[in-house]
């Protein structure tokens, strides 16, 4: 696969998730909170969770589009988590992705519900997936519960919270990461991996791919924000730095966080190794979110 | 079984919910976020939902306590809703349960996270439940997140938002309980039968049962609310009718409320006609409900 069929192999995966989103969103529930959640569900983006967890299925040899309901719940609880982080209550931004914030057009108390509202609708969403065995569909469900709550994402946030006044260490920066960014990406590698019936040994390489690539991920975003050259990757939330006074830059240096990241993202690349060109998408997303050529 | 046995068979039914609670709790997460969910949690209450659902599957002849995670995941959700609702931009209230709200006691970004972490939470334990059939356990989770989303406990939120500033007709006051009570009653009720192993005719029966039970918790509420003899019932969210003009007894009089309340319960207690004594319980905490004697 080459840089060209990339381009167009993501274009059409995002589609097929943006696809997704609008036709689900036609289904209305009993109030006017529907038109809060599609205002900042459909309101475009990268897509990169449920693309990723479309192209793990496809390195284990199967079809990624056969997984759209579990991908894009992930895509639903990744837009909660913007949705209240936006809140006045947290970073108080009033706008992303170029439009008011939800809450600027719908009021906190709506934006409050649109959120919770997602968070509940990602689960029903997953629950819906076809054509994988039961129980994989239980431990994926469950392991995104685990990723996306007090293990993973909450709690990363909770301790970015904690860590608001002062600066920390790599360790606390680490940690930190692997909550609020790091553990969706797990989510949708693990997600995509086990519903595909990975071996144990596959599932153990994958997971640490996933790892570094969220660590990869997060050097490179806190680099673009200094070098200024950020390009629209799905930023991580409150990836601005504005909360907390530390950043891999900060920390390391400029030059030392490059090479970090170049290192971590080679890292990531050799645990596929093992994996034929099925994982060819994998390792062009490897790429691209470390901004390198592909 | 007599009013002395049920007290009993309550009283060790909601022990048992709020020991899973709390050994639950014990699984620490990664930040100090697991803190502020547990305040919340293990502030005790009746247990009511998780003990329907329990009392629900002793209805099909089946042992409670074996649903004890799908029963608590539950409680985690109606806990997470109240939190939510007790924040600035929503109700604003200080006390809870003659305790200080969660917000007050850790700050509001600290609460809204805990919320977050209670509903992803629920999920995740509600997934650990064993010894059902994985089809029967997926339903019954996907049916609960229906239950708690826009279709239902959100969606009445977001209308009780609608209909802030307003009087609303009892068409609407109806579709509003049905959402923000109303449909945890039908989780609890339908969760429970499902794992249970109800046979369809059961289900409609119980589903029935649920949603005339949730409006006649209302309605008592309503009353309870006028009376001023307000046993803490679990009492619902939002429920002391400040945020709307529009209760029942505001709609109907008060006695005419009263006499609805009374044929409500009456009507939910036919539809366990069908049912041996297996069903005894779900028929006392009927009476309870409704504030008659049992």
């Amino acid at each position: 696969m080459d840089k060209t069929a990339f381009k167009a192999y993501y274009d059409k995966q995002r589609k097929l998730v943006d696809g997704f989103l609008a036709a689900r969103m036609e289904k209305k529930g009993i109030s006017s909170v529907d038109e809060a959640m599609a205002y900042s569900l459909l309101a475009g983006g990268k897509r990169l969770r449920p693309v990723i967890l479309m192209a793990t299925a496809e390195a284990l040899g199967q079809k990624g589009y056969n997984y759209l309901p579990m991908a894009c719940g992930l895509e639903m609880i990744h837009t909660y988590s913007l949705i209240h982080d936006d809140l006045p209550c947290m970073d108080d931004d009033d706008y992303r992705r170029g439009r008011l914030t939800n809450h600027k057009v719908y009021g906190e108390a709506m934006a409050l519900l649109a959120g919770d509202g997602l968070l509940t609708l990602a689960f029903e969403v997953m629950l819906e997936q076809k054509n994988v065995p039961p129980s994989a569909l239980i431990q994926a469900v469950r392991e995104t519960a685990m990723c996306a709550g007090n293990f993973g994402m909450v709690g990363g946030q909770a301790l970015d919270l904690t860590y608001a006044d002062r600066a920390v260490n790599a360790e606390e920066l680490r940690k930190m990461h692997q909550g609020k960014t790091g553990a969706l990406f797990i989510a949708a590698v693990r997600g995509g991996a086990v519903l595909a019936g990975a071996s144990s040994e596959q599932l153990l390489a994958l997971t640490k791919y996933a790892d570094l690539l969220g660590l990869a991920f997060q050097i490179t975003d806190d680099i673009l924000d200094v070098t200024g050259t950020a390009a629209e990757l799905g930023k991580p939330i409150g990836s601005d730095a504005k909360n907390h006074k530390s950043t891999y830059v900060s920390l390391y240096g400029l030059e030392a966080a490059e090479k970090l990241a170049e290192k971590t993202c080679e890292e990531a690349l050799s645990c596929l190794d093992s994996f034929d060109e099925g994982a060819d998408p994998l390792r062009h997303i490897t790429q691209m979110l470390c901004n390198k050529r592909s």
